[in-house]
């Protein structure tokens, strides 16, 4: 099952880090776009390139330490159609190098255009007598506010793929508990849509515990993370916040089961963009990163 | 302002609608997708001109007598970069005839990633010393669940590039109770939801009275739909839910100011695939459901 392979390569490498893939150009070492765009001129082609050139090198320099990796959508969509071919290559070169895939867009909607983001992302689409995968990546996150209508076509094909998904639940942002923290009779919103993202998973949990659908609970929140873990068993976390955002390795230690396991922890610019910081490459920068990030969750995840 | 621009021309044409460019290939005629795979082979290149053709053909249909389209992001990224790229040619095609384009992809995110969403659909992102659009739609359906921090930077770039927003308030599927109507405090969440958009749009407001951020509100709903409008006076509506969800042309009315203002209704599969009822021409038969629908709406909204 899609969500035992990611557990089974965090025990491996004893480390529970996906490197967040989210390539503003501001990211890219300047003599990367600046050869490509001799190549294409000032194009969104030679910033996709550039994208593309840049995250095969992180790729490159983590897979070994680090089970998995994100691209965030977003900054490959505002490179246009060129862009979203380097998503696409990203996401193949990432398992060409064994790691596995979480595709970071939060889609949502409903009936066949459920189904048709999920064979985007996890199915095949047929075209004449032949089926064709446009982007097959192992997980994706998505968005649970349109109710369970919005997360079983998801979970229908997860299901015949062998995909996974994460869902919002308490997100890391400052504003997160305008709506999510808001009370719903007993239950803050969050735990309301985590009992029935619980719920509607039941039948697909595998050999760790856990379900095909997993939640997004933010590193920022560690009082709610601990709560969410205890509450939620089946659902394994991904946890972003940790560094940048300011969540720390004791906070996101609450997001593990006993077991050490149930959760990855995300980290996006401190990773790919280490490189601004120490004054080095950006692959042995990102190396670097990776390892200190790693041995710090260890420290609290493992001990 | 972009709402405004809308407004403007549903009230030349004398009609609310905007068709929803949903092309899941079982609705392209077969013997356009066949002439390209004639010359592409069973790819998704073939697929995406295919859909490419088929839109500009309802476009040409349409478009002296429709004010919008809503191209729904999720069937072209079903089709990979190529399927991107044909929604990207459909987008700008749509605008050379006049039409006024919200793409359809329930966007939500935080932070630089919300502003990298925001630079794809409405802005420019930098390449070396040029500035370039990715997208450059009117108006983008976004997804509030992660709070204001989740809706600004959308905001702040439509302010920008003069763009404008639907975010889910109240959608038209079966489940959509299941967390938005549940109450928080007084309020049912739809409505909190709702009053936060309001409230965050509010130095937004252009010459018809409605702010840059819109709600999508379903037409199944009719009760919650006209108390929706009476409470978020602020709002411009986007109605899904008419026609093949069983909204009819009674309910959606309530959508409508007293000026009949404020709402514009979406159909996708009753015009695109009304070829598959009539037997004729899928121009055509889009055309003579397009009318039907203006004609309909018309004797509710401006009766």
């Amino acid at each position: 099952m899609s969500f035992d392979r990611l557990q089974q390569k965090i025990d491996e490498m004893k480390n529970p880090t996906v490197v967040g893939l989210d390539p503003a150009l501001e990211h890219v070492p300047p003599e990367i776009l600046d050869k490509h765009i001799a190549e294409h001129g000032e194009t969104l082609q030679a910033a996709a390139q550039a994208v593309l050139e840049f995250n095969e090198g992180i790729i490159d320099a983590v897979h070994d330490v680090v089970p998995a990796v994100k691209p965030q959508s977003a900054f490959y969509e505002a490179l246009g159609p060129d862009g979203v071919a380097a998503l696409k290559m990203t996401c193949d070169y990432a398992k060409t190098r064994g790691m596995y895939v979480i595709l970071d867009g939060k889609r949502n909607d409903i009936g066949s255009t459920a189904s048709a983001y999920s064979t985007a992302y996890f199915g095949k689409v047929k075209v004449g007598g032949r089926e064709i995968s446009a982007f097959d990546v192992d997980a994706l996150t998505i968005n649970a506010y349109l109710g369970s209508d919005g997360v079983l076509p998801f979970l229908k094909t997860a299901v015949e793929c062998d995909k996974a998904m994460f869902a919002l639940v308490k997100t890391s942002n400052p504003s997160a508990g305008e709506l999510q923290d808001r009370f719903i009779g007993d239950d803050r919103m969050y735990t309301v849509v985590g009992d029935l993202l619980e719920k509607i998973s039941r039948e697909t949990i595998g050999r760790y515990g856990f379900s095909r659908v997993g939640a997004v609970v933010g590193a920022t929140y560690p009082e709610e993370l601990e709560f969410l873990r205890g509450r939620l068993k089946h659902t394994f976390f991904l946890v972003p916040g940790y560094g940048a955002q300011g969540g720390a390795a004791a906070d996101v230690a609450h997001a593990f089961d006993k077991d050490g396991r149930g959760a990855i922890v995300n980290s996006s610019r401190g990773i790919i963009a280490a490189w601004k910081k120490t004054g080095a490459g950006y692959k042995e920068s990102a190396r670097a990163e990776a390892l200190r990030m790693r041995d710090e969750l260890r420290r609290v995840v493992y001990a």
